[in-house]
């Protein structure tokens, strides 16, 4: 029997996110970066209770012998680190010793070990079915980062918090998302979860729990597969993905045969069949997202910058609703290269002839270089001529997509460089007011000058792709989204 | 007529890239980096001439007022830039004073531009067939860069040389290629070549000058089209593709019909059917390369590495004859998406069952992690059974490509990283031992540590990647150029 998705629950998923007691048992200085996590969250370190019969104190917090010691009668979230034989034992020994609302099981090498694994998995199951009132999630997984409620795992996960929710079946790859996610492109979460092998809390419980959380406004989900212990699994999740109100980023491992092999051994989870997973994507408005961290963490990158860019005016989200595009370019050979991408990636990129390359023509007569889409005119990007080309470009086909080539510059003091960075700015501020989007490519290589020129536009909240087929991939799941939103709509 | 392409011919390009002396006309101010790229290389400035009516000085060498004031009768190299109405004029006015062996014509604004930029050319190409002991290159490129000719058109461009030639129709990225790859993965270069609109010197020429071309190993080539002027061009190029000695990485720009437009405007060139190209990447050895910069300088990587790591053992190149992939973890999310990716992209990535994962039990029984491929055992990285298990896991199945995730630490001096270095460097050097690849991924983001890390991997000639997709994809290319070759000799 699955526990309820009832709207009661999804209230009570809350103090997971929000506990205010958290106990560790067994508390031991090699797992102190959870408590580590909690003290650089500035997490009350009065209500988190250590538990070790060895140590006297950890990261200067004192342990407790055992439970009967505690101030407390009642635990929200208990992150248990045991030796998978003293699973079922431990628990037995808690739930006749105190009251726990949350488990994070961190134990490894159940489900996805062995048989034995296997067995102790449904001897966990068992033993909490019987206890509806206390939930649990793992074994086999990291737990909770959520920076409202001052819970993280790692000392370096942000503090400040945003409104992007995770639910991972990977730790690592959770671990990694928030880091380089946050370091990268200054992404903000409100809550993580990785949730390993779903012996009882269910992936679209979480989900729909985020999905009815004001504090979340996109989601991103890393899959391996379903509990054996839950046959509705797949049914469950379907329902709640039917019903999304949010963007859901959602990415699969485990895709390929040899792959599923290797999920059984990762959470022990079954893989699923990916004609299934095709027609999923068809019928609900999840984005599918390919087998890559990093390419996640583009597609986040773009959607949270729009997304916030909407909610920041307080306006209504709008989905680009066509793909035509306008390159900018800083050098003529990556024009060539990049209408190649695009066009190859289904961008529409009109061409300027008649009356529309006069009117560029006007702005700018030049032999040198083009005004055909792509703009090749690098020499003029610090006049007034640049900006006005580009505008009357993007106005005069509708453009959704503006795409504009740049570099480093050594000097960024000079009035050169101001007015050309001026001139970016009051690009990108035209084509958001016009509701598009604005993706700058600043080309990846190691240099001094380059790291100090991408800090200045992520600071100035300028997208900013290192090449142009990522942030065209990334450009096409927006409007991908925005389809879907428009097809639900009008069914 | 098209000029010969005889071995006399191919003698006297080695001239082009060791000019012994060097002219500039018109010399400005404006274009000085040409000056400063001879500087810096450390070109005999006695030998470096420049001419211009305006002014008397530039990065401190002495401009002289006309040709008949040079203390020489014969230049070897003339590099000419003035505005293109002048071209005709200046260049019947330079032969009408001094002997002329290369000339290097800057000017844009010709083929590209419109019917009268056209028009220039066929009056060079007239006036260039009349003088066959005077070859040229361009119009609308760069120019060379050849750092034992002590040639540079850019002061940024490394002094020290390699065994890498390029020919590029595209200045910006042929100029990109060289900053970027020396300073990322530290890529050297024999000659490199931004040739333009090819009014006169054809790329099938400088191909086969560069196949014939001792100090050269490996030829990277972005191409975007034939001059109009030059009919027999496309044959040419295939009878010196066919030929080939040495593996030559061929990208193409213009592959779109969108992209075919736009290089009609960037170097008036006519771009070639597509399935032409089918046809010729089938019956010739080049190596295929998608349109992208990043990627091109990734295949350069990894051949150039390979290359020389024959070269430095005298022994001859064997390329991988088959793609069986072993994948060794830093974190087990990764496997799965690893795993997903190597099979899609058509890689055989052998599971570990049976007798063969017995073998590796034997060496670390464990009930977390995995030892099915991937090997799923960071907590042990830094011990002799890490490095005991990849081996017999590489020799148990006669792995090709080995990969090795990796990650930086942040204290790099103590014992745990340094018996933790050492399996690396020893799993590199028994991989390479056996004729196969090691790669390491290192993922990419913004940190300290990690840029130690990086240049310390790079320094000891490990194979870096930060995705395994760009790994996989890049030793594909090794693997299907072994598979050209061999066809090659038995047919």
């Amino acid at each position: 029997m699955d526990k309820i998705n009832s709207e009661e629950h999804n209230k009570s998923l809350n103090r997971l996110f929000r506990p205010r007691t958290v106990a560790i048992y067994e508390a031991k200085s090699k797992i102190s970066y959870f408590i580590e996590g909690f003290i650089q969250q500035g997490y009350d370190l009065n209500n988190l209770f250590l538990i070790s019969s060895t140590e006297d104190e950890i990261s200067g917090i004192k342990c407790f012998k055992s439970y009967d010691k505690l101030p407390v009668e009642s635990i929200d979230l208990l992150i248990l680190s045991v030796r998978r034989e003293l699973l079922i034992p431990s628990l037995k020994d808690i739930f006749s010793r105190i009251d726990v609302k949350f488990i994070h099981i961190f134990t490894a090498g159940t489900g996805e070990a062995d048989e034995i694994g296997m067995q102790i998995e449904r001897e966990l199951k068992e033993l909490l079915d019987k206890k509806p009132n206390t939930r649990a999630i793992g074994p086999n997984c990291m737990g909770i980062y959520s920076p409202r409620g001052k819970v993280a795992y790692y000392p370096s996960f942000p503090i400040e918090s945003g409104n992007i929710g995770l639910i991972f079946q990977s730790g690592d790859l959770h671990s990694r998302f928030i880091k380089f996610g946050n370091k990268k492109y200054n992404l903000h979460f409100s809550k993580g979860i990785s949730i390993g092998n779903c012996v009882d809390i269910q992936i679209s419980e979480v989900l729909d729990h985020f999905n009815n959380d004001d504090e979340i406004d996109l989601i991103c989900v890393y899959f391996e597969g379903f509990s054996t212990l839950h046959p509705k699994a797949g049914i469950n999740l379907f329902n709640v993905l039917k019903n999304l109100k949010k963007p859901v980023l959602f990415m699969r491992g485990g895709n390929t045969e040899r792959a599923k092999k290797a999920v059984i051994s990762h959470t022990g989870s079954i893989a699923t069949k990916n004609k299934i997973w095709d027609a999923i994507y068809n019928q609900t408005p999840i984005i599918e997202v390919p087998p890559s961290v990093d390419t996640l963490i583009n597609y986040t990158y773009l959607f949270y910058n729009y997304i916030n860019r909407f909610k920041r005016l307080k306006k209504k989200i709008v989905y680009p609703k066509d793909k035509k595009v306008l390159v900018v370019l800083w050098s003529g050979g990556f024009g060539i290269l990049a209408t190649d991408i695009l066009t190859e990636l289904g961008l529409k990129m009109p061409y300027f002839e008649g009356e529309s390359i006069k009117k560029l023509q006007e702005i700018y007569p030049s032999k040198i270089g083009s005004l055909a889409n792509p703009l090749d005119l690098p020499w003029i990007s610090n006049t007034k001529e640049y900006y006005q080309i580009s505008k009357t470009a993007i106005e005069e086909k509708d453009i959704d997509l503006v795409i504009v080539e740049t570099d480093a510059w050594r000097d960024i003091e000079n009035e050169r460089f101001k007015s050309y960075y001026n001139n970016l700015l009051n690009l990108k501020k035209y084509t958001e007011s016009k509701n598009k989007v604005f993706i700058l490519i600043l080309h990846e290589y190691p240099s001094k000058s380059r790291e100090i020129f991408y800090e200045k536009l992520i600071g100035d909240k300028f997208i900013v792709f290192p090449t142009v087929k990522s942030a065209a991939e990334t450009f096409l799941k927006l409007y991908e989204y925005g389809i879907k939103l428009n097809k639900k709509i009008n069914s």
